[in-house]
């Protein structure tokens, strides 16, 4: 899943980055759970999830103010503690917090040209 | 291949999400090469980079300043072009220039046990 639409910075964007071992049943449930989570909160703009073969992935929440993301980290957090999920699903991972300042985007048109899109200062 | 080292905040992200239609030696052979002339690149941290079997990739670059990024988004671009990359790989993509606040990593320790690590304000 990818979605990514295009928004006008500035917002937030948390990056997290990890390593799965096993993708594990209970790993989805909860990987659905928090984003079904994101969705219903204040400020959240969109998800981009990317998991490879080998159990590297990186998820991209986008959201609209800093005081939006720390909302949602408490919630997140909770919830991956209730499911002991930093101790059991992940080798390791890393989140960051960042600030949005431009962003670029292109696309390919029906008729196969491209357009491109910049939004920002 | 996930790097993603802890670098102390703030510093450059350059986040991007792309769709691509099918994975082909020359694309894989552009992305290489942006991969390695990053590397030789004046602010370069490191990179994160992940695409699944449907096609949809995030990669993410860390700099040490904006003009790092401004920089290495030129030499990028220009390496796209020679390529026709931006008109024959992708679908679709999208560029954030993002600015990194916080950060925080986990690690799993050889004991088993986790360790957490936060950095910057």
């Amino acid at each position: 899943m990818t979605a990514s639409p295009l928004f006008v910075p500035p917002y937030y964007s948390v990056i997290f980055t990890s390593l799965l071992p096993e993708h594990t049943k209970e790993y989805g449930e909860t990987s659905d759970k928090i984003y079904e989570l994101a969705q219903t909160q204040r400020g959240f703009l969109a998800m981009d999830s990317v998991r490879d073969a080998a159990g590297h992935g990186v998820t991209i929440s986008y959201w609209r103010t800093e005081d939006d993301v720390i909302k949602f980290r408490k919630i997140a957090e909770h919830r991956h503690a209730q499911q002991s999920g930093r101790n059991t699903f992940y080798e390791r991972y890393e989140v960051r917090v960042a600030k949005v300042e431009k962003e670029y985007a292109w696309r390919r048109k029906a008729d196969g040209a491209g357009e491109y899109v910049k939004r920002g200062p």
